[in-house]
């Protein structure tokens, strides 16, 4: 096989496969090359994604090294896309009666939700998350995204108990915009004891869910090690929880003006 | 910029984006290149993909043509996906109480979910579906990987209606294994009428949620154009929905005597 074809090859399964690891005698073997051939290839590789600033090829040496790809954005990149996405929710077509905005479309659109789950897995990163979690329903798009950028799994904690998934861990929680008493539930077997967790969640008004999230964690006896928010309601501006990161600030739903406002976070802007 | 580089580059855009058509002027600006050197480039990545059965690459001739890469897999490919989730699904600590099988790792790991989600939209791509529809919650993660390897968005109809998503069309419908009354609802402007859609759900047992979809989808006046199930429990042998395709079978779950059996689908057997 020539040295074109592998590298076509090789860049797509690193490319549908990020942060996991491939050793040299994978490829060695697939291609019945030599692994000295193979890293020539990978430099290959390597050298146009940095070009185009399209993530890294990371190479770990010695015996338990290997290659894999890592998703990387630009701060232009980042700004592009997620001020695309705040010029979608701008549209005051969108605006529902009571004032709600309608998101659904976004949430579902495999398109948007890669492009943002390359963000938050790009993002988060460093974190070191062993599995991203989420409450249904609308958020688990971008939580799948985001664990599959990050290759760890999802955990989806349900807002009414299923009978098919065992025993269950319940917590109760005031969901701040309603003040309306709610429950969430993890079936024990979803999330090991211990673990380091990532919370992800479409959008986040007073933060209420994203507190119960948090102490359900600590009823797992897991780390929250981070939380992303896609979108952040500016009021009320009293929040219950912190250390949280959002991606956009919805400023305004005016219904009477028709008229939307959402910007970049400021720590996006360039 | 050299060939190796481009065709590295073009492979990863390729693979990230199935069934999106890019024309050889977008690669030519991108690079800086003739429409001819690319042509090239993409005879390259083509053969490539061809001699590993990695999917196709196809090239549409004339003005509004351009490249797409089209996922496909191998029949024995296609076999060994399916297999090993079986080989899963038989693990006897997955029996809960009540005689369920727990799923939920499954249905939310994004390694096994891209391998299935890939599989449908090989099989089903012929049918040319506009969305792809599931009911919340476990169904989400497959209808969002097959929705993002056809390239079209994807739709979530609720069991409990939202006053976030405005006007909603709601059905009843008998839930065939406890044969309860249920709901479910999806906002008007979720699915615009007369659209084509493929239904898409991880689990079926009688059918009566399939059913139910193919009901709210009449209201819509959208046309079923075909209807994938991930595993389908042998039992009860009547369903409820006709012209169904399931990927695996579920023959037994014995609590009693610790004992599950999962099977590919005859039809898929080699």
């Amino acid at each position: 096989m020539r040295r074109s074809h592998r590298i076509a090859i090789i860049t797509k399964i690193l490319s549908e496969h990020p942060h996991q690891l491939f050793s040299l005698s994978d490829f060695a073997q697939m291609f019945g090359a030599a692994k000295s051939t193979l890293s020539e290839d990978l430099a290959v590789i390597k050298e146009a994604f940095a070009e185009k600033e399209l993530g890294k090829v990371e190479t770990l040496p010695g015996a338990a090294g290997g290659v894999r790809y890592v998703p990387k954005l630009s701060r232009t990149e980042l700004f592009t896309r997620i001020d695309r996405l705040c010029q979608k929710l701008s549209d005051p077509g969108r605006i529902l009666p009571g004032g709600f905005l309608y998101l659904s479309d976004l949430t579902s659109d495999p398109v948007v939700i890669r492009e943002i789950g390359e963000i938050f897995a790009a993002y988060f990163a460093g974190l070191d998350p062993q599995y991203i979690v989420t409450v249904e329903t609308s958020g688990i798009p971008l939580a799948l995204a985001t664990a599959h950028y990050l290759n760890v799994p999802m955990v989806v904690v349900r807002r009414i108990s299923q009978v098919s998934e065992g025993s269950v861990v319940t917590v109760n929680y005031v969901a701040g915009s309603s003040q309306r008493i709610q429950t969430m539930s993890l079936a024990r077997r979803a999330l090991p004891v211990g673990s380091r967790v990532l919370l992800v969640d479409d959008f986040m008004r007073a933060g209420g869910t994203l507190r119960g999230l948090a102490e359900l964690m600590a009823e797992f006896e897991s780390q929250v090690v981070g939380t992303g928010v896609l979108i952040e309601m500016e009021q009320p501006s009293a929040k219950l929880v912190e250390d949280y990161v959002s991606f956009i600030s919805l400023e305004q739903i005016d219904s009477t003006n028709q008229v939307v406002k959402a910007e970049p976070a400021p720590w996006i802007k360039p």
